[in-house]
């Protein structure tokens, strides 16, 4: 069947980790189609990676499965889960990475991974990638029914909180949640920002805009320039902006 | 249709960007073949991605849509456009990307993307790769007419000017127009250069030789070592070959 | 034929080489299922590459053609060659790359790439990836048999030394073969360790602990950190490791 899965994990993509997964998912489903999100969340950081999913998976057909791997409990009691929405899959470990994601679903089924039968032969405890979630998905892209890899999750599956911003007045008092690879932060110390700007082009070199970006969220951009570098944020940083000439 | 689309950006491979485009095409057209050229041209560099499409795109299969994305005037009013060649289907921003590619082409069809049937519903003024440039190319994979996009262009595809190296003598004068990931120069201060080497074996180490490199152009390079690095050179620079016992 | 083919090489993903290699393989094989381990292999690294490959080729199906490409010799007298195995093909330079692999695999036949018919029109002398292997992949994957693509390569394949630890007792001397991306030091200066953790959970932040990986080889980690970083080890440095409470 061809059925596509999706990975969002922090492995990186100088070792061979992610390509072992797809070598593993293939093996079990030669037609599986494969597409990175990315595997340059930072490492551990299952705040970032929620983000990224959250962002993505949606854009992907009804039934995709979505494997998601940030993942500093493996091993541990963490749980590994499958989680079925009305129209998605999302496997991986029960740690609030797909809680940003879950937050737009509707939650049909909550599965706790635990039949052998579906994983490697040889479960590791530091690679459950390749020896629990690759193989979870395949075999569930050849249609098992979800029921069939374990029990129903006898908890809410783990959450993580996101910083809510806070409108005042002409101002908006948030927290860098995301830096994107052109250094647009995604909400934000104090800024004079006139205006909302329509696009990155209406900022002059070295100035700062603001722009509601292409995910709805309020970014703080600099045309052609690192909004980053040149304001001196960095990710998480609690940062009020007012936008003088109010467009909201 | 299993057509094939290639993308060629500089979003980075650490957003997700990337990923959102491929979801937007494969719920188009779930069949499509998806193909990363690169997304990591330098971030708004449109010369460096001229070079890069110009370099990979005749590769690919009879018919292969290539998606083109640096575009650092994404929402003002550079138009997105789609080319039409005897061999091939180009869409992105009409900004002088696809330049150097067209100028090996012969083309058949200009198309101004106007039709917003074809887009995503809303578009945003900060991502036209996921909201314009990848539904379009998804739409056309599954058989839809050029013509069906837009009107045609009125004005001729932007360019952008390709420095020509100046042969005098035993000597060449040139740009570095490129500078690969392992350090060699694709055309070039002055050094002396014994020759025209035929591999990167025959240089000495830390020594620099001139090779026409797999791409047809000049290139200086050092054997096992960085020629960026040892000689000091950056992109852009302009550099004299003196090529010491002439074999052209 | 939807053959797997997969590629691991030292090219980088900011050039086009990569995205090239597809195009030639599509162009033969549209069909053709391409695989990326890793482009990321430290550049002319062959040992690399060899840990790399073969951590990887032994996930993906029966009959997977593997291309694999670290090639300081490009152009020079190494042999460009195509080895089956019981169960999988090789292509690429008789440099040792594959060597780690074979020692795993039965060898049933090993072939000099010789016959340009299956090459590029023009073979350069820089870049085999696109000019030899590519088309010689997607030639195999399309049913030619390997014998079709040259001649018995005349001697063994070119081997390449793996460091095997020494174990004397409660101590383990070996070298770091590779460090991951996440800083873990793959085999390994002088360290005291409290026996073998199952889980990398089971460290103290900045504290190392022994753990037998994914990959069955001893490593050295620090839970949510670099080893690497913290015992300043770099790749191919020779260390001892004391295992204080001796589990194996």
């Amino acid at each position: 069947m061809k059925q596509i899965i999706t990975l969002a994990t922090d492995f990186g993509i100088k070792d061979s980790y992610a390509g072992i997964m797809k070598g593993v998912i293939l093996s079990i489903n030669p037609d599986a189609k494969i597409l990175d999100i990315t595997h340059l969340v930072s490492h551990q950081n299952i705040f970032e990676g929620a983000i990224v999913i959250s962002e993505a998976y949606k854009y992907f057909p009804k039934g995709t499965i979505h494997i998601g791997i940030v993942d500093p409990g493996v091993g541990s009691k963490r749980k590994p889960i499958l989680i079925e929405t009305d129209r998605y899959f999302f496997i991986g470990p029960d740690n609030g990475l797909f809680s940003l994601a879950l937050k737009k679903e509707r939650i049909k089924k909550a599965v706790h991974l635990t039949n052998k039968k579906y994983f490697l032969k040889d479960v590791s405890s530091t690679f459950h990638g390749r020896d629990i979630f690759a193989p979870v998905a395949a075999h569930l892209s050849l249609g098992k029914k979800p029921d069939s890899f374990g029990k129903p999750l006898n908890t809410r599956p783990q959450l993580i909180d996101m910083p809510e911003p806070i409108k005042k007045r002409g101002s908006i008092i948030g927290e860098v949640i995301y830096i994107d690879s052109f250094g647009n932060l995604i909400i934000i110390k104090r800024i004079r920002i006139k205006g909302i700007s329509k696009t990155y082009v209406d900022g002059k070199k070295g100035l700062p805009i603001a722009v509601i970006g292409s995910s709805g969220n309020l970014e703080i951009a600099c045309y052609a320039d690192s909004a980053s570098e040149i304001l001196q944020i960095k990710q998480g940083e609690k940062v009020e902006v007012d936008i003088i000439q109010n467009l909201w």
